[in-house]
């Protein structure tokens, strides 16, 4: 499930140099879907080197792996989330649904203060 | 009041090119410790584009000033914030602090979740 919608972007910092946000997530999503880092990061339109790099962070900063090697991709070498790297994508999407409906007022009035276009 | 902590950015998409996030919120709080753009960019280690830049995108976006020019800075040259500019701060630090709450017990789950250090 992708974010409810583009207005509120959510990065939380789970350790000291990891930090969890969009990037990542919908990176775990593409991974999902694609059944590869490599297709995964052309569908997000980043570079083969930095889908590589954010799914390399999350599987040593996480305590189990997020992503596994996948049989059967179309050439074999495929990724696919683990069970723990649903969790751990499911946990933050829900954060962003959580800190969406938390702000829904304050944003609105925000909203309204902009120059009517 | 700044945000409680640095463990969670939130970053607001007010109108189609008009994000809200961290910069611009610390920016107005800079400039309204600081009584001048320049000062608060050095504080923050932004350059003097950059700030005049930020400021200047929110004045043309917001349908008030958020800034205005201060009589009686160092040079006479100081901006201040305005009392509206203050409200755009407040509500975004209220958002900060709503989301915080709202996803503590998210993110304490996900932080568990990190190899120990």
């Amino acid at each position: 499930m992708p974010a409810p919608d583009n207005s509120l972007r959510i990065r939380v910092l789970l350790a000291k140099d990891m930090p969890f946000g969009p990037g990542k997530a919908d990176l775990l999503e593409a991974i999902r879907e694609t059944g590869s880092i490599a297709a995964a990061g052309r569908r997000l339109g980043m570079s083969y080197q930095r889908a590589w790099d954010l799914a390399s962070a999350m599987n040593s900063h996480f305590r189990e792996p997020v992503l596994a090697p996948a049989k059967g991709g179309a050439r074999g070498g495929g990724s696919a989330l683990t069970p723990f790297g649903e969790e751990v994508l499911a946990a933050y999407r829900e954060i962003e649904v959580l800190a969406a409906a938390a702000v829904a007022e304050k944003l609105d009035w925000l909203r309204q203060q902009m120059v009517r276009e």
